[in-house]
């Protein structure tokens, strides 16, 4: 069996499969609700964690947002986080864990030649026992840099 | 149940979960054998194919490498590909169908800061009945552009 690698350690919080609800917001769309599927699996033997996470809007209703990538430590007390979504988007973020919570700032966001312009974001994830929060900020589409989701999982 | 969206026809060769081996080499590195699954899931009603592989080295041997991320068609026989890899790397392809073959190309290759450098990757698969046969070319670590890993899959 694969063990978490012990540098790990200090994203260690992170691991596990969380359920919840969220929502969001954007100047240029109206307010949604959504139930979120995130899993955090530390990898065989190899100091990252893999991410992946699925949402669908709240009451039973479509898929919408979905997104994977991987967070590795970095330096000290930091880490660093890689992700994909399939809207042709990627993210390249450094970030400062502080105990139970990691803050991930993007240095670098890249489209695809058909995706939807997004130039800057944030992710803050804290952890309490079994309840993950965790907010997203975003600049994207010309609009300033705002809060864009927030949601509260739980460890399933 | 989710149905795989129409505009992913030109891509639906792709779908399904393939097992097989290949071999890697590089200037740098001794060349080295593994064997590899690849999963390539279409988006739930949305138009895009989920992508993640695992490679281990041949003969039972430790985790190597790892990599998610996301196609979408993109253009006139277009189709993009973004990815993220646990190595701190994200790529962002356009790509090329022809008939039941694609050849993407990176347009951006971003690190974060503790990656090895990559400045270019090209990623090309066929798909001939239930065999896929993937090449892909890599300049990285100062080393010219050049072949680093050919494997040939099977669709399980």
């Amino acid at each position: 069996m694969s063990r978490a690698h012990p540098d790990l350690d200090s994203l260690a919080f992170l691991v596990g499969t969380w359920k919840g609800r969220g929502n969001g917001r954007y100047p240029t769309i109206e307010p949604f609700e959504y139930v979120e599927e995130a899993v955090f699996t530390p990898g065989p033997g190899k100091p990252f964690i893999a991410y992946r996470q699925r949402t669908r809007r709240a009451g039973g209703g479509e898929p919408l947002h979905s997104e994977s990538g991987y967070i590795r430590p970095g330096g000290m007390d930091g880490a660093e986080m890689v992700i994909a979504q399939p809207t042709g988007i990627v993210e390249v973020h450094t970030g400062e864990i502080d105990s139970n919570q990691v803050c991930f700032r993007s240095r670098d966001v890249r489209l695809s030649p058909t995706a939807v312009e997004v130039s800057q974001v944030e992710r803050r994830i804290k952890v309490v026992g079994d309840v993950m929060q965790y907010r997203l900020w975003m600049a994207a589409v010309g609009q300033p840099f705002q809060l864009h989701l927030e949601a509260e999982l739980t460890r399933v």
